[in-house]
């Protein structure tokens, strides 16, 4: 197998990315790795290793980047990258960067798939339930999209789906306001049959967007406009809460104690919903295994980056993306 | 002042709104109120009692009524309610029951203000900063909306605000999934310039679905879609939370014991975040103040919706937001 990592995207600095890098190189030295980035820096850590390539690059793209410009700016880590992963026939990219650049290096280089005119973003997300997770498509890689990009978004994240989480028959419902049948937008309508009338996916009707978080769908369905207010809303929601806790407990000497004593018991609320221990989001329908992983992520959360391309790749993904969009005419 | 309450249309009975009642009673008995319902039992409570007015009702309407043959039920307690709104020439009509039925009943024989072409529910969200609220504005009336509609649901909401929090001059902002001039769905893109060149609101740009809760806005816009996503995203994140902080707590005699220092800062909590004491959703965009209390509302938060009623007749929401229209040429 073989990964290529930008090293350079994210926020905060390639020291997370090495970090992540060694992290992963002991769990998994059979992997050959391709590290882009200031070549100055990477010698240092991984010159001569076994399976490591440090492949060099000069720019970084801005967070706020054009993606027409990001294109053009062809020794930025990113673009070297994406270079790296066709020259190389790679199984998997990563970056932290920018995520219109990486989908539209994506989209201009490594090309979709046949059939799909719009890639989608698909990302899991942790529910109450511990360990139960589900997945949205799209989170945002579009703003706008038609019926046959959900239906494509259904039958790509339900085989990401079986692929990540052994599950043989995932669960499909479609983001709604409603969950009767004549709910929904004027594209969710349109969709509704579609998605009910194709054989190879389990779909479950509608969902209102306060009851995945509950553990009871694994592919939740959505336009990608949708499915950014969805997860930002969630993540909103859920931070707020979070941030109120703290401060609960930090309101006099008892409550202090009181987080002494209780401390098990968020520990574990932390672990069930501990978003850094998702991985990134794969960037589902075009020819690649391609995966953002959080701007702002530290080791752990590249790290579960890593380690979701690398489940990704290692169950043959893309393969079978494209054998169930080949069977739907694609 | 003349309100009228539908006191059989909630969930959980009509306990919930003879307790509601008489708690509002005691704090304005000056306020003439008309009590739709059953007569037998409403008669019991209210019969000669200065200022109520009970007016009989036959049927109730279910909550998942079709709109449509809820205007036909004219006997039913929504209904009578709509009919002695009119007859009175009220200034407020609270009712537990269905949004749609309410909806539809509201734009049937209460009309419509003039240039207005779909009314719009807003309701005050709860923000991490204590005591400070936001509103939202559409949460759900439509399921799609035109430009027009949305800059008619800034001015109505910004009046809405100023009225019911006494502040001169709300920040506005529009959902959108990202902060930038250029981001938005193809209808926010249309709506951006509309919001920034409009003198009589105090537009701040886009807003994405994660902030608001942090208290950094007054008013937000959207299309009834997105607000809905909106709404109940934000709930189940807040709701899962609050549910696996119990679980927490519950998980030894350690933890419990936790709980008990540090019960004070989560009653502080449960303060801050109370969507109970909100209120209800006012629905704008007729020719009355129409408010939607929760249909699984409890005597606390029907008698918000009723102080939240009351507050927006007593600052004439419905004049002043007729002016703001008129202003515009509607």
């Amino acid at each position: 197998m073989k990964i290529v990592i930008d090293m350079m995207g994210g926020d905060n600095g390639i020291e997370v990315t090495i970090g992540a890098v060694n992290e992963f190189y002991k769990r998994h030295s059979e992997v050959e790795l391709f590290l882009v980035g200031d070549e100055n820096i990477l010698n240092i850590e991984f010159k001569d290793i076994y399976n490591i390539h440090v492949v060099p690059s000069q720019t970084v793209l801005a967070m706020d980047v054009d993606p027409m410009t990001a294109l053009k700016e062809k020794t930025s880590s990113l673009m070297v990258a994406v270079d790296t992963f066709i020259a190389n026939s790679c199984d998997a990219l990563i970056s932290a960067g920018s995520t219109g650049a990486t989908l539209s290096a994506a989209v201009f280089k490594i090309k979709r798939l046949k059939g799909i005119s719009r890639p989608g973003l698909i990302t899991p997300f942790p529910s109450m339930i511990k360990g139960k997770k589900y997945v949205v498509c799209d989170l945002g890689a579009n703003n706008a999209n038609t019926k046959e990009d959900l239906l494509n978004f259904a039958l790509m994240a339900s085989t990401y789906y079986q692929v990540r989480y052994n599950e043989p028959s995932p669960r499909v419902h479609l983001l709604s306001n409603g969950t009767e049948e004549e709910k929904g937008s004027p594209l969710g309508k349109e969709v509704y049959p579609l998605l009910k009338d194709c054989p190879d996916i389990n779909f479950q009707g509608n969902i209102e967007a306060r009851d995945p978080l509950f553990g009871v769908t694994d592919v939740v369905v959505c336009d990608g406009y949708s499915g950014n207010i969805y997860l930002k809303a969630t993540e909103g929601g859920c931070k707020v809460m979070s941030e109120l806790i703290k401060k609960s407990f930090k309101k006099n000497i008892f409550t202090k104690l009181g987080y002494l004593f209780a401390k098990k018991g968020f520990d574990d609320l932390r672990e069930t919903m501990d978003y850094q221990s998702v991985g990134g989001a794969m960037l589902v329908g075009v020819n690649g295994i391609v995966v953002k992983a959080h701007g702002n992520s530290n080791i752990k959360s590249f790290l579960s980056a890593l380690e979701g391309a690398y489940d990704l790749a290692y169950g043959e993904v893309l393969k079978k993306i494209k054998e169930k969009l080949e069977q739907y005419g694609n």
